[in-house]
C-alpha cells in the first residue's frame, strides 16, 4: 500500500543552515518550481525571465515531510521509497541520516518502521559540476549522470533542476510480498515458439503464479516463478508501419495459504531484433591497404530488414520532474502519426520514466536508448565510473525487458573532435560491459555516429552556398541519425516566448538570442532564424505570420528532401532520424518539427507525408527557378512497404502562376515490397514570367495515396 | 617440489579402444610428433611429406603414466599439475573420470592422495571443426579457441597439433605454500613514485614477506601480503629505442614460525602505456555530414609517444609444444637487431608461452596480443562463449602484469568481409568485458584493422601493376599493421623443404605449391614466388642462388619503401608492423624476414636499416630507370629518436656501371627530437649507356650513422 507525503521545500546557500523559509512542493517534482510559484517568479518560458532562475544552480534544497503515524500489523514494515531523486542527496530522519545518494535514475528504499510521527528531510546538494571544466559550459556535466542539456545548448536554456523528480511515497508492506517479476523470452528461429523464463524476487514466502493473456484479453498460459515456459505461435510485436505492435499482459499473484499476498502486472511483446551490416558494405571495401568495414546499422525486427524513420527526442520540459503521461502522449501520437517507427532518444536528456516506454511499447515506436553522455569528454576517474556503473544499472535493470527498447548507446557524439572520447574510454568500456552482462541480447553502439554513420547537417542552405539538395545525393551514409532544418516556431510558440514587438521585425536582442533565434551557432547566417536565407529567397517579409510561413516552407522542403533521399540510398542506408522532435520549452526558431509543448510545425505534415509507407518522390536540383531554366527532376517510387505495389501511373504536373504544366505520366512498374523503383528523368522548359516577387512553383505527382507535392520557388 | 612423469602415447579411432600401440612420448611436447618418431614417418618439413601427418587431425589420443608413490608428509598433498593440455581431454585415474576440460590455455589442477602406483590417463579428442565450416577449410576453427593458422594459411600447411604442449607434472605441495602472487602497480602522473599493491593467494597459513630489487640487484623495498609500498623515483621500463628495459625483480617468502614454508620469484618493470590518438585525426573530419574519428592508435610509453616499428609474430613452429625458451630466444634477439620495438602476436596462433614474455620483457619489445580468433566469423553460440571467456579468463590472468603486454586485442580481420564479425558479435564484447575487469588499465581493441589502420598489400608489385613506390605514398593510414613484399626463401631455408632440383628452374608441382611458392593467392603473379614480376625486372635467372637473390633485393626495397613511407606520413601515421616476421617451417617463399627456424634473410638488413632512429631516407618513384630519364628523389630525414640531431650534410650519389654521379650534397638543418624533415626534391639526367642485361643502379647517402643505401635497376 503507497501512502503520499506531503512535502514542503527551501533552499540554502548551506547543508548547515536551514532554510529561511518553507513553501509547499509538488512530488514528484522539481524544487526550483515550488520555489518559483510562492516566491512569484515570472514563467520561466517567456522572454529572459529564466535568468531570474539561475541562481538555484548553486542552491541546496531541503525537503521535509513529517512521517503519518501508520498502524503495522504483524510481520508489516514501513518503507519510505524514492524511485528518483535529482542529483545527490542525503536523507535524514529526525536528524539521524539513513543513506546519502548520488544519481536521479535509482531507486532507494528507506525501512521507517517506529518512524511515525519523525521528520523526513531531503538535503540536495547543488547539480555537480566538473572543477576542470569551463564555468558555465555543458562540460561542467561531464564528471556526473546528469542530462548535459540542462547545461545549455543551442536550443535549450541553462536551467538545471533539482528535486524529488520521480514518484517518492510511504510503502506498508506485508512480510511476503512481490519485490521485483523478471519475464523474458527467447523466439525460436522461426519465431514460432517463445520460451519465457520467469524470476521472480519474493519477500517472505508465498506462491507465485504468472498468467499471461493474449492481445485479446485472453489467458494464453499460466506459470510459476522459476519456471520456463512454452507459448506456441505468438502474435509478434511489429514497429508501426510493418504490423500491429501486438501487446500481451501478465498479472503476478502471490499467494500464501489460499490467501492472495500481492501482485503485479505488466506488458510483454514478443519480438526478435538485431541490427545487420547494410546492403553493399561488406563489398564496398576498396582496395590494400584496407582498413575495416562500417558498422552494422540495419534494424532486423521479426527478420524483416527496417527502414527505420524517425527522430531525435529530447526532453519535452526544461523541469523534468513535471513530466508524466500527460505529457509524454501527445507528443507520441504525433510520431506515431509522423509515419515513424523509431525515436533515438538523444544522450544529452533524461532516459525517460515507464510511461515513455508504455507509450512507445503500445505505438509501435522502437527506442533507441542513449545513456547520459552527450558532447563531452567523460573522463573515467574512480568516482565517475562508480557513479557511472550504479546509475546504468539501475537504467537497465529497469528497462532490459521492455519490448520497444531497440538499442543501448553510449552517448551522443562522443567520438567526434568537440568530446574526444574513443573506445578505449573507461566509461564507454564500462557501459558496454554492462549491458552485454545484464541485456545481452540486445545491441549496444558506443555512441552516435559511427563508421558508416553521420550527423549533420542543420541547416537548408549550408555555410558555403550549397542547399541540402545538393550535398544529400552526394552523401552515401548507411545511417543520417541527426540532421535538421531549423524553421521560425509557431505563432503560438513565439507569443509563449516573448511580445510580438520584441520579435518582429526579427533581429538580435536577449530574448531573440535567448530563445535561440540568433547565436546559437556560431556562423554568418544568424541560426537558427537563418534570415539571410529567407532575405535572399523571399525578399523581407511583411509580417510575422509571413516570416514563419516562409521559413517553415523551407523547413518542410528541406525535410522532404532529406528524408526521401535517404530512402532513395536504401538499401546501403536504412536510417533517418531527424534533429529533432520536440523541444523543452518555447523557443523563436529551431530544428524541431514539434514546438514547445506539442504543438506540429507546418513541416511536421511535409516529414509525416515523406515518412509514407510508399509515396512518388522528387530527386530535385535546387529551389529556385528562372524563367527559360530547364526544370529537371528525377522520379521515384519509394516503396518501404511489405506488400507489392501493383503497376499503376502517376501524373506529373508543375503549377505556376494559376497554371497548370503536365509534364509526363509516368508509367511506373510494380514495385517489389520494400524495394525503390528509379523512375525516369524528367522535366520542361520554365515560361518566362513577368516580373514580380518570387512565386511558389509546385510540382504534383498524382497518384492516389502515394501523391506527392514539392514546392519551389520561381523567380 | 615439481615430479616429472614418464609418458607414453597411441591413437585410436575412438574413445572406446585403446590404442594397439603406445609410444615414448614428450611432455611437452605433441602426440603427434611423438607417433611420428616412433612410426619412423619421413620429416614434415620435407617435400610434401606432411601430408602423411594429416591423417592424425582426425585421431584421439590416449597418453599414459603410472604414478609414482610418493611419501606424502602429514598435510602434504600431491596434486597432477597440467599448464595446457591440446585441446579438449578427459583426464582419468585407473579408469575414474577426474575431470573433462575443453581449451588448450587454462591450466588444470588434480588432487592425487593416495594415487601411488595408480595409472594416469589422458584421452585427447581430435581437434575441433565447426559443422557447418567447409571441410578443411580454416572456418573449421571457428567454435573453439584453438589457433586457426592450424588449420591451413598461405604460408603455413594444414597440420593441426594434438597434445600436452605446455607443463605437465606431479607436485608434492605442503599444506602452507603460495598459490599466486599479483605484484600489480600505479604510477602516478610524472612517474617519479609508483604505488605497489601485492595481492598473494595462500595455501594453509603463514607470513608473506616479499622483497624488491633494483634492475641493479640491489634491494629497494619488501612489504607483506595485501599491502600496498610506495617506490620512490623507479626506474623506468622503456621498449628498444627509447632507453633501458629496466626490470626489477621480486622474491616473495612464506613463513610460518620462523621457517621458510614456499618462495616465488618474478620481473616487473614499471611504466605506464595507454594509446592516444593520432595528431591530426581530431582536426580532420571534414563538412557534415559527419562520421566519426578514427581510433586513437599512437603508443604513448612513459609520456613519450612512440613510432611502433615492428612485425607479426606467427607460430615458430608447427608442433607447437617443442617451443621453448631456446625456439624463442634467437628469434626475439633478431627482433631486437633489427630495431624493431613491438611485435603483433597474431590472432591465427598460439598465445605465447611465458619465455617469450620473459624475453620482450628483457628486450624492451612491447607486445600487441590477441585472442586466438582469425579471419572467421567465431559466432556466439552458448557453447562457444563458454569455452572462451574460459580460456580468455585464463590468458588474461596468465599476462595481465607483463612488462612488455602493451595491447590486448580480439583478434585478426574480424571486421573485413572475409570475417563478417562486428562490434555487436557477442564474443569481440565478451572479450572486451573480460579485459575491463581483469586488467582495465590495459587498451583493448576489437581488432586489427580499425577505423584509420590498414593491412596489406603483400607484392612488391601490385596485382593491378602498380609497385609499392606509387601505393605507399598515396595511401594515408594512422597504422600499418600488416603490410607484406615477399620473397624466396634463403637457400639452407629451401633445401630444408625440397631438392634443388624440385625447385630450379623454379615451377608449379605439388612441393613449390606446398611450401607456399606458388598458388598462396589467387592472383596472376603466382604468390609468394611472383616470377612474373622477377622476369619482367630482371629476365630470367640463371640459377637458385641468383633467383632467391633477386627476389630478396626486391623484398629489401619493397620492405625499406614502405618501413620508411610510414616513417614519413609520422604523426599521423605512428605505427608499422610488416607482415611477417617469422615461419612455422621452411617455406619456398612468403612474407617473412627471417626463415625457418631463425634465418635472417637478405632483406632483413634492409628492414634494420630502414628502422633505425635516424636515417637519410628517399621518397622514390619507382624501381626500373631508362637512360636519358629524368631521376628524381625526395630527400628526407626519418629521426623516431629521443635527442635533437645537430645539422650536417649528406652526399647524395648515383652509382651506375662503376661510375659515381656526385648529385648534390645536402645540408640540413637540426632535427628536433622525434621529428622528421623533409629534403628538397633532387635528381639528374641519366647517362645513357650501351644496352645490355639490366643494372643496378645505387643510390647513396653519405652521412655517418645515418647512412642510406637504395638498390634500383637500369635498364
Amino acid at each position: 500500500m503507497k501512502m503520499p507525503l506531503t512535502w514542503t521545500v527551501g533552499l540554502s546557500a548551506s547543508k548547515d543552515v536551514s532554510p529561511e523559509r518553507m513553501v509547499s512542493a509538488s512530488v514528484p517534482g522539481n524544487a526550483g518550481l515550488d520555489w518559483a510559484l510562492a516566491a512569484g517568479l515570472p514563467d520561466w518560458n517567456f522572454g529572459t525571465n529564466f535568468l531570474e532562475y539561475r541562481f538555484m544552480e548553486d542552491c541546496f534544497w531541503l525537503y521535509e515531510a513529517r512521517i503519518p503515524l501508520v498502524e503495522l500489523g504483524e510481520d508489516e514494515r514501513l518503507y519510505f521509497v524514492a524511485c528518483g531523486i535529482d542529483y545527490e542527496y542525503v536523507v535524514l530522519l529526525d536528524g539521524v541520516k539513513l543513506g546519502r545518494h548520488e544519481g536521479m535514475f535509482s531507486r532507494r528504499e528507506f525501512l521507517l518502521d517506529e518512524a511515525g510521527g519523525k521528520l523526513l528531510q531531503i538535503w540536495i546538494s547543488p547539480p555537480p559540476k566538473d572543477p576542470l571544466a569551463e564555468k558555465d559550459s555543458r562540460a561542467e556535466a561531464a564528471q556526473s549522470v546528469k542530462p548535459a542539456v540542462s547545461y545549455g545548448w543551442d536550443w535549450h536554456p541553462r536551467l538545471i533542476p533539482s528535486g524529488i523528480w520521480e514518484e517518492a511515497y510511504l510503502e506498508k508492506r506485508p512480510a511476503d510480498y512481490i519485490k521485483d517479476i523478471q519475464l523474458s523470452y527467447t523466439l525460436n528461429d522461426d519465431f514460432s515458439e517463445a520460451c519465457l523464463d520467469l524470476k521472480a524476487d519474493i519477500a517472505g514466502s508465498g506462491v507465485l503464479s504468472l498468467t499471461l493473456n493474449g492481445p485479446d484479453g485472453k489467458a494464453v498460459l499460466t506459470m510459476a516463478a522459476d519456471e520456463t515456459a512454452t507459448l506456441k505461435n505468438p502474435r509478434l510485436w511489429w514497429c508501426a508501419g510493418y504490423g500491429e505492435p501486438a501487446l500481451y499482459r501478465w498479472e503476478a499473484i502471490l499467494s500464501l495459504a489460499g490467501q492472495e499476498k500481492d501482485r503485479k502486472s505488466g506488458q510483454i511483446g514478443f519480438r526478435h531484433l538485431r541490427l545487420s551490416m547494410n546492403e553493399g558494405v561488406w563489398e564496398e571495401a576498396a582496395s590494400f591497404p584496407l582498413g575495416r568495414s562500417p558498422v552494422p546499422i540495419t534494424v532486423v525486427l521479426n527478420g524483416i530488414p527496417i527502414f527505420a524513420k524517425g527522430s531525435n527526442w529530447v526532453n519535452p520540459e526544461i523541469f523534468t520532474g513535471t513530466i508524466n503521461r500527460a505529457t509524454y502522449e501527445p507528443l507520441l501520437e504525433l510520431a506515431a502519426k509522423a509515419n515513424f517507427n523509431l525515436l533515438r532518444c538523444w544522450g544529452g536528456a533524461i532516459v525517460n520514466k515507464d510511461d515513455f516506454f508504455d507509450l512507445c511499447d503500445e505505438l509501435g515506436l522502437l527506442v533507441w536508448q542513449e545513456f547520459p553522455l552527450s558532447c563531452n569528454n567523460y573522463r573515467g576517474t574512480p568516482a565517475y565510473l562508480l557513479v557511472l556503473e550504479q546509475e546504468a544499472r539501475a537504467i537497465i535493470e529497469r528497462l532490459k525487458n521492455r519490448t520497444s527498447l531497440a538499442i543501448w548507446c553510449g552517448g551522443n557524439e562522443l567520438f567526434n573532435s568537440w568530446s574526444r572520447m574513443t573506445d578505449q574510454s573507461a566509461a564507454l568500456r564500462l557501459l558496454n560491459k554492462l549491458c552485454y552482462e545484464l541485456d545481452p541480447g540486445r545491441p549496444f553502439l558506443a555512441t552516435s555516429p559511427l563508421c558508416g554513420m553521420a550527423h549533420g547537417n542543420y541547416l537548408f542552405r549550408y555555410q558555403d552556398g550549397r542547399e541540402v539538395y545538393e550535398v544529400m545525393p552526394a552523401a552515401r551514409h548507411t545511417a543520417y541519425t541527426e540532421f535538421g532544418v531549423p524553421s521560425i516556431s509557431n505563432l503560438s510558440c513565439c507569443l509563449m516566448a516573448a511580445n510580438e514587438a520584441d520579435i518582429f521585425p526579427l533581429k538580435e536582442n536577449a530574448v531573440t538570442i535567448a530563445h535561440h533565434a540568433f547565436g546559437a551557432w556560431e556562423n554568418d547566417d544568424g541560426t537558427w532564424a537563418c534570415l539571410s536565407a529567407l532575405n535572399d529567397y523571399f525578399g523581407a517579409a511583411d509580417s510575422l505570420t509571413e516570416l514563419i510561413e516562409l521559413s517553415q516552407w523551407l523547413q518542410g522542403e528541406g525535410y522532404k528532401c532529406i528524408f526521401e533521399e535517404a530512402r532513395r540510398q536504401k538499401p546501403y542506408c536504412s536510417m533517418a532520424l531527424n534533429w529533432c522532435f520536440n523541444e523543452a520549452w518555447p523557443t523563436l526558431a529551431g530544428n524541431a518539427i514539434v514546438n514547445y509543448p506539442a504543438s506540429p510545425k507546418a513541416s511536421f505534415a511535409d516529414v509525416r507525408d515523406a515518412c509514407r509507407p510508399a509515396l512518388i518522390s522528387a530527386r530535385i536540383p535546387k529551389f529556385v527557378w528562372h524563367g527559360g531554366e530547364y526544370f529537371s527532376v528525377g522520379l521515384w517510387l519509394l516503396n518501404d512497404g511489405q506488400e507489392e505495389i501493383a503497376p499503376g501511373s502517376a501524373a506529373v504536373t508543375l503549377r505556376l502562376d494559376g497554371q497548370a504544366y503536365a509534364i509526363m505520366k509516368w508509367d511506373y512498374v510494380a514495385a517489389k515490397p520494400n524495394t525503390n523503383i528509379e523512375g525516369p528523368e524528367v522535366g520542361l522548359a520554365l515560361p518566362c514570367l513577368s516580373a514580380g516577387k518570387p512565386r511558389e512553383m509546385v510540382l504534383e505527382f498524382e497518384a492516389g495515396v502515394m501523391s506527392s507535392t514539392y514546392r519551389l520557388l520561381y523567380k
